[in-house]
């Protein structure tokens, strides 16, 4: 008998993949961590039970979360990545050689733990110098910071539990301050097919706040519905097309190119309905 | 207790739709035709246990098969689909007022019967003037017509039983010459996620016929991994762009636009890779 998990992706909805074997699991302060060999996906982290992410699909998420605002950002220093503890997006930033610092604010730390052990493809630039980890909780820490770093990356959980704070206004407010004048941030916003309220709430938070604010793509197949929405907001740069195309081709991806960037802010129309103020 | 159906989308992963009640089964002559009410897609038609549409996310996939092609053609008069017993694309394609006449030839009469009776939103220009159905295998119907239909889409089942002859290249030589001197021809091409080898095979296919070809995707979140993909080839016009901008703007649609269009040939470098000759 094969041994399956299921996610329940709503009342009505499960994802099921079959499983070699479950390789971790324990209960944090904060939620259930599962790690599990699937075979369709190879290795998947789990977060109460919600698929955070598999070794065969990560690069699309990581990519696109990071190498969009990174790439609008014309020489990223320094930035900050709330959530995101099994490293994939510190991955990714550390592809920039304009990254001198990058911070991650994770506020469970069993995840960078049960990641390092765990999923060392996907947590692998954890430990380089450049990295400052905090386990603390990234509302606190960016409510008493200001003016500091170049880009932003929120790579949140479901805005149920202990990420549901990430997606308020007044988050986005402290985003707002603790980013440069310059500054650029992005997140992770649901999918466009089963969270369309959510989508346009936040977004039109984020364009109240920031001059310059869009949404963007990506197909995502162990994410509910297989199409997943970012936000970035922006002070001065225009995020729909990288900076500066040299520097994009010289970083290597599977999913971002530099048209891709671009091609990923044209939205399907449903989707672009929820980015129009009434 | 709910009740489920499960597609098995291979040995290893499955989705499973919480259902109000199956609508109808029968077994006919080519397959089992199944239509159920799920609560989180609506109404879904399923042939051997694949979904091939929902009242849902139907729109993805009709109106991207179908408006890419004959937005590529300036003028389409004339359209065949293979396949397609259940309306959709024929729906889309009757939006274009240039067309005078379309064809639908599939297997199945056993599938249009059905979708005739349960599926009315998809169904409903089935029963047009300009349409003829004919219950026939779409392989020998191409291959007696020569330099007829201006755009011949392929909206088949995957490639396995009734449907693995829609995929080889002695039938793409039979649609190319079914095609008028300017003919387009779109099909759908299966997941890049899961089926890489073959859309490679496919595409090489296509290109050795056809002077263009090209690959653009499209999310459909039932369809397995959420991202599908679709090969097109043209005799003379560009496949990347609506040939006219003015006529895509008239007709109504929620996914496709004309800028769409346009991003959804720029390839994720992962799939952009299928279509490269090496």
């Amino acid at each position: 008998m094969k041994q399956w998990i299921s996610e329940v992706q709503s009342e009505d909805l499960e994802l099921r993949f079959s499983v070699d074997s479950i390789v971790h699991s324990e209960n944090s302060e904060f939620q259930n961590i599962l790690i599990a060999d699937t075979v369709e996906y190879g290795r998947m982290l789990l977060l109460d039970g919600a698929v955070m992410t598999t070794v065969k699909d990560e690069f699309v998420y990581h990519e696109m979360i990071t190498h969009v605002p990174l790439n609008v950002h014309p020489m990223p220093k320094k930035v900050a990545v709330i959530g995101g503890g099994d490293g994939g997006v510190i991955r990714e930033i550390l592809k920039h050689e304009s990254v001198l610092e990058a911070v991650l604010i994770e506020i469970d730390e069993g995840v960078v733990r049960a990641s390092q052990k765990y999923l060392p493809e996907i947590s692998c630039a954890l430990s380089d110098e450049r990295v400052t980890i905090l386990f603390e909780d990234g509302i606190e820490y960016l409510k008493n910071t200001e003016n500091e770093f170049d880009v932003i990356i929120i790579d949140s959980t479901d805005p149920i539990g202990p990420a549901e704070g990430l997606f308020s206004k007044e988050f986005y407010e402290s985003v707002f301050r603790a980013l440069t004048t310059d500054g650029v941030f992005a997140a992770q916003t649901e999918s466009p097919f089963l969270n369309r309220e959510f989508i346009k709430a936040v977004y039109a938070s984020i364009s109240s706040i920031f001059p310059i604010a869009g949404l963007y793509l990506a197909s995502i197949p162990t994410y509910p519905s297989g199409l997943w929405s970012f936000a970035i907001g922006s002070k001065i740069y225009d995020v729909t097309r990288p900076h500066c195309r040299h520097t994009v081709d010289g970083i290597a991806t599977k999913y971002y190119t530099q048209n891709l960037h671009e091609a990923a802010f044209v939205l399907p129309r449903f989707v672009e309905e929820l980015t129009i103020k009434k």
